[in-house]
């Protein structure tokens, strides 16, 4: 075979993957439709059971054409996804009271604007409140059925004595990443339905399905049902609980995780690490190690030290592994291996099936730190 | 619109979605012919120019449709990828001198049951040395071309001393994760071709193509050449380094970041922290670092245990970044917010352009870590 022949078969090659885009094109025209179907039945935009058949059925499809069904499964789950952000662009079914109004204070903020984006996008009357607007603030709030707090965590307080009364039927609530102490604020200042969110996400998610937001429900639950209910309609599933729970579990996420990463930042620098070269070599597990460190340092520093710093809890916390990075030096200071493995198989244990199942997913993941590496190449 | 039509969109949708496994049917088979066309030339698997033009002409062709060129470009990168792995399994161009041996002391060995698969699908002759095959171990070194040492970190100084006299000619090499010790052994025990190799992959690839392997030239190199043109042919990237310089930035990548890894593991485990809840309702960031704990301890514990005990050198750097904990830990016992702010800051600029990068990167493979959850829901 000479080149003209391996020319000649990569003009096939062309010739399919024109295809490919061709389909993905009259896809979206598609999907345009269903979005319009689904904005006026009221149905929300995730349909677990319709993905799950429709990749069941490929997958079949390509197991018996000798296709990788990995392949098959990876791309349709994208082309998947890609439908449901299309569709969170397009407008969405609206089930709570339409002809009253959606307040958000802090609208202007970066998780705000989404939240303004998907209500208006559902048929809502969207009203804000940023710094500027609280000698206006009554009349804004007059005809709310929801007032939704989402400022940064050390401003709620502040932001929640500022705000005045609120109509008797009216939901209030926040967008906090602890609970307890906002839920213990609105109770005081309304005496209407009122619920805690926590939202598993960032402003910069593409659509809300199949994303995680966590609720405390707090008074009249039955009144804040429509919420819910509307979140869902966006695709989230909603996890309840409860707002101790909450802030306990949450304090280890992030106040110990920021923390350590903050270190090995901290660490990186200090030991002047040569990054470009690191950066060169290393294999697709490292860099994606460092990539979690890295990006902690382009967010704001604010936002972090107010995460770490704002509970006593923390720091017991942060003394805690502290402790436990020590007792583990200590065995490699005396040159212990075998105590390191014998923790190192507790942990296993401790995990139980997760770690088998956390190093599985993990190669299919760094195979997307791998493509990414590529493209620098 | 009713539930007919929708079903009916569906249906559309589905025969759309068919006609994409065809093409990446008859995809494969082309693919097929592309491989024999390049083991006959010679050609390594890895085609940068005609994947870049590849990407950009269809990248074009979506723009003019209105189709999202990130999803192509993402789905053809790895359609490509599955390309090359398919390459991979079939038979490949042998550079080197065909008709003499290739020995993989280890052979056996995960790593090394990797490297033999590859040189005999090159066509190569490939030899064994296992733990039980010394006594023949003369016998089979002596129409070697290459002796590649392939057994764990701990074991090489041994395997290096069992060795016979190989041939003048022969190339020793070996693939260890540190260097320096390595290289000084087999200056010693041979006198021929020498070259050191670090892979920076594990033995799961599907195939080497723009993977990285390290080599450190060590005698000989024009003797030595035909081994990186092989493993070029099979794709890979390959970086010169210094022994010492590559053992001083693997000691940082590995020892201290499987040490801190391992920390982290252990605190989650004394803390003992609800596992199943918080993989219910945590965000794709936190469960990307929980996976990145929980993945270590699924594998080889002595072989942590050999990395972050191997040298005085590594106990230096964690009582580093021990003392840097200790510091900022601190200004938190101090509730000094600013300083935490400010070495932040210090530590953004110290990454230079990549905590930016880094963090559009994480974005990108977030939805990797996304797309891995959804499938358990």
């Amino acid at each position: 075979m000479n080149n003209e022949e391996l020319n000649d078969i990569r003009k096939q090659i062309d010739f399919l993957d024109e295809q490919l885009v061709d389909i993905l094109y009259k896809r979206s025209n598609l999907i345009s439709k269903v979005a319009i179907s689904k904005q006026k039945t009221g149905k929300s935009i995730y349909a677990p059971d319709r993905e799950l058949e429709l990749l069941r059925n490929l997958k079949n499809k390509a197991k018996n054409k000798g296709v990788s069904t990995d392949l098959v499964d990876n791309l349709m789950r994208r082309i998947i996804n890609n439908s449901y952000e299309s569709q969170s662009r397009s407008k969405l079914a609206g089930i709570g009271p339409l002809d009253k109004d959606i307040v958000i204070i802090g609208g202007g903020g970066q998780l705000g604007k989404l939240f303004v984006r998907l209500f208006v996008n559902s048929g809502y009357t969207v009203k804000i409140i940023e710094k500027d607007d609280w000698q206006n603030a009554e009349n804004i709030v007059s005809n709310a059925s929801l007032a939704l707090v989402s400022v940064p965590i050390n401003m709620v307080d502040d932001a929640l004595d500022m705000i005045p009364l609120l109509p008797k039927e009216c939901v209030l609530a926040d967008l906090t990443s602890v609970k307890e102490k906002p839920i213990k604020k609105m109770k005081e200042i309304h005496k209407g339905p009122v619920i805690g969110f926590h939202p598993m996400f960032g402003p910069d998610v593409k659509s809300l399905v199949k994303q995680v937001i966590i609720y405390c429900p707090v008074r009249y639950m039955s009144k804040c049902n429509w919420v819910l209910t509307q979140f869902q309609i966006w695709g989230a599933s909603a996890f309840e609980m409860k707002p101790s729970e909450h802030d306990r579990i949450m304090g280890y996420i992030q106040a110990v995780r920021h923390f350590t990463t903050f270190v090995l930042g901290f660490n990186l620098m200090r030991e002047n690490i040569n990054l470009e070269e690191v950066i060169k070599v290393c294999s697709p597990i490292y860099r994606l190690e460092l990539i979690m460190v890295g990006r902690l340092f382009a967010q704001n520093p604010e936002l972090y030290a107010d995460i770490i710093f704002s509970s006593k809890k923390n720091l017991e916390l942060l003394r805690n592994i502290g402790d436990r990075f020590n007792e583990a030096l200590i065995w490699v200071e005396h040159g212990d291996k075998k105590r390191f493995i014998r923790s190192f198989k507790d942990i296993y244990n401790w995990f139980g099936k997760y770690s088998e199942e956390f190093l599985k997913e993990s190669s299919d993941f760094l195979e997307e730190v791998y493509i990414q590496k590529q493209k620098e190449l």
